[in-house]
């Protein structure tokens, strides 16, 4: 019957606090993901490319994620032009690597589900009807 | 040097377009986790504990994930006091499984990253200054 499983007596289980909104929106996953993956940094052309973003889409959540040390932002010069350079900051790959440590729990969560039960209704607690 | 990685060249490659808010967010996410571990559904009262949400936002998320089809939300009575009973639809089963698999892209992305590179600049392309 609903509600009788042992993990219903785990408050917050499946809560997953360590999803915060500033790493889980899926724009700054995207460059958190992308600048992970290049340790030397990634040129703003390349990093925008790479997550499907916008200019000005890119240049705010790269604000936000430089202002919460995430991230380092460089600007310079590459053949006399001005560009500006992307690298995950030293914090900013710990705490991604700790946001997937959530994310890997997500999955085994849902690797441990049971199968669909019939939609019939069936076997609703008595009493119970469908709104 | 840093845009001379392969990867560069695969657009949207760490745009992650399975994210898709409605399941992303992360109370829904929670919600969708904690249905979908107990396929016979949950009552109103374990779900908002095992998510840790209030009674307000699990009742906004619910219609919400009610309105895409995601979920089921029947009314009924409990040793004679009114009960909400929420489960996973098979659309939500099938919409949730295929957004692990995206999850499962993210950590294998993570896990194929490089060592942090030393955070001194002394690697950056000349002229590159830090702002």
């Amino acid at each position: 019957m609903a509600g009788n499983d042992n993990t219903v007596r785990e408050p917050g289980r499946y809560a997953y606090d360590g999803l915060e909104r500033l790493l889980h929106e899926r724009a700054r996953l995207s460059i958190l993901a992308s600048l992970a993956a290049h340790a030397d940094g990634l040129l703003f052309n390349d990093l925008k490319s790479l997550c499907s973003l916008s200019d000005g889409n890119l240049s705010r959540q790269l604000q936000t994620l430089h202002e919460a040390g995430l991230v380092e932002v460089w600007k310079g010069f590459k053949k006399n032009r001005p560009q500006t350079l992307c690298r995950i900051s030293e914090e900013g790959r710990r705490r991604f690597l700790e946001y997937v440590t959530v994310l890997e729990n997500v999955i085994a969560d849902a690797a441990r589900q049971k199968p669909a039960a019939a939609s019939d209704g069936n076997h609703l607690p008595r009493g119970v009807a469908p709104t």
